[in-house]
């Protein structure tokens, strides 16, 4: 039996539909396109990798103005969620869904054409931890059908030199993200450390990486999530109300 | 002529004897000093690289209890001040301060005997900005006589396997600090983002390595120096005060 919920996205009238047996988007999700939204120009080539039900590739279409956002999940329900959200939302003129793999991707996604890739992936490597029993949850969690190495090595192939890759990540990841980022030459060059409040470490942090870039980086002020009362502070509200 | 000035530390009735025709310790040097010394047990080898006037070994007395304390320093005049701020402060059974290059140091400096390694290096890459025209202050903030690898090599040589290595650091050096590190396997292992105030980028970070570490790493809130009022804030206040 099918179980489908449909979220408000609280911005731009769009709306999600989602499959509790699958993985839901979360803050992550939110917090990525924000952040990926501001390298995106009109006239972008932008990826999501691994797009799972059409999250953020849905809401970079309320943050930026590109008609070339394009989506790559390898999970075929996914696949079929993700189109079914663009439709509900009418974005078929600016959002494409491909199905296939990172690890060698369909032949409509071209290397070296991209100006933005974005990617959401798996955080726990493949060894790590107990794996949820809904395969299909386990996937978007856990490494299973990608490694952090792949996910870079894909974006290395389908940017363009100067294009910028931006991701989130667990932060007990940073040295490793970092390291495989300068490997593949896709500098590191803004982070923003997130904290569930001011008193604790950070738990997540989104990176943009520029192709071809010189090694220097800035760190941006963190984004704390809640505040001292346990709610939402201005800074999640602003990236959540943004377009409102 | 000598020109010399004696600042009062604030901490233990310790005192700094600083040429103002040679590089002065700044804030920098008593957050190291005072992230270090959360590593530094009773029985603790310790050493600064780079140790200038001697302000990190003369630091650290106050926050640990170690009397295996040393510093090696390359600029002959630091060295002298050095060795007569430690008699200064009567810390002759604490602190040693050796004459000698990081890239060869002398012999009485042994391999992988140390359990703690500390330093505060040259910020800038020699290449890069101009210098200031006194050559002591140029080689305290270029890599004149040293670069950021020649450190990271030195305190690998000196470890023991299980030693820590901390540092503090400009942020826009981060991803080459971490990808050195993660190089000699002196993996990141806490972060602490310092920036002047909650809304500006952070310019300098701390770090501790772990000598052997497995690839995770923690980030902890960061430390903002001044507040809205351009006043120090509490945390640093905490910091400059703790052993009052």
């Amino acid at each position: 039996m099918e179980e489908y919920r449909i979220d408000d996205l609280q911005i731009a009238n769009l709306f999600l539909k989602q499959d509790p047996n699958l993985f839901c988007f979360g803050t992550d999700a939110v917090l990525l396109a924000n952040f990926a939204s501001k390298f995106i120009k009109p006239e972008s080539a932008v990826i999501d990798l691994g797009c799972g039900n059409g999250i953020i590739p849905v809401l970079l279409t309320a943050k930026c103005k590109s008609a070339n956002i394009n989506g790559l999940e390898i999970n075929p329900q996914c696949v079929k969620l993700a189109r079914e959200n663009v439709v509900l939302n009418n974005l078929q003129n600016r959002i494409k869904i491909f199905s296939g793999d990172i690890k060698s991707p369909p032949e409509e996604i071209k290397p070296s054409t991209f100006d933005v890739v974005i990617s959401n992936p798996p955080y726990i490597q493949h060894k790590d931890g107990a794996k949820n029993n809904n395969e299909h949850i386990a996937c978007a969690k856990h490494e299973v059908f990608c490694t952090l190495k792949d996910v870079i090595n894909c974006a290395d192939k389908l940017l363009k030199c100067g294009g910028v890759f931006a991701m989130i990540h667990r932060t007990q990841r940073l040295s490793e993200v970092i390291c495989l980022m300068h490997e593949y030459k896709i500098e590191p060059k803004e982070i923003i450390m997130i904290h569930p409040n001011k008193n604790k470490k950070s738990n997540l942090f989104l990176i943009k990486g520029l192709k071809g870039g010189g090694v220097w980086c800035d760190v941006l002020p963190p984004v704390y999530i809640y505040d001292e009362n346990g709610n939402y502070t201005s800074q999640v509200k602003d990236i959540y109300e943004i377009d409102k």
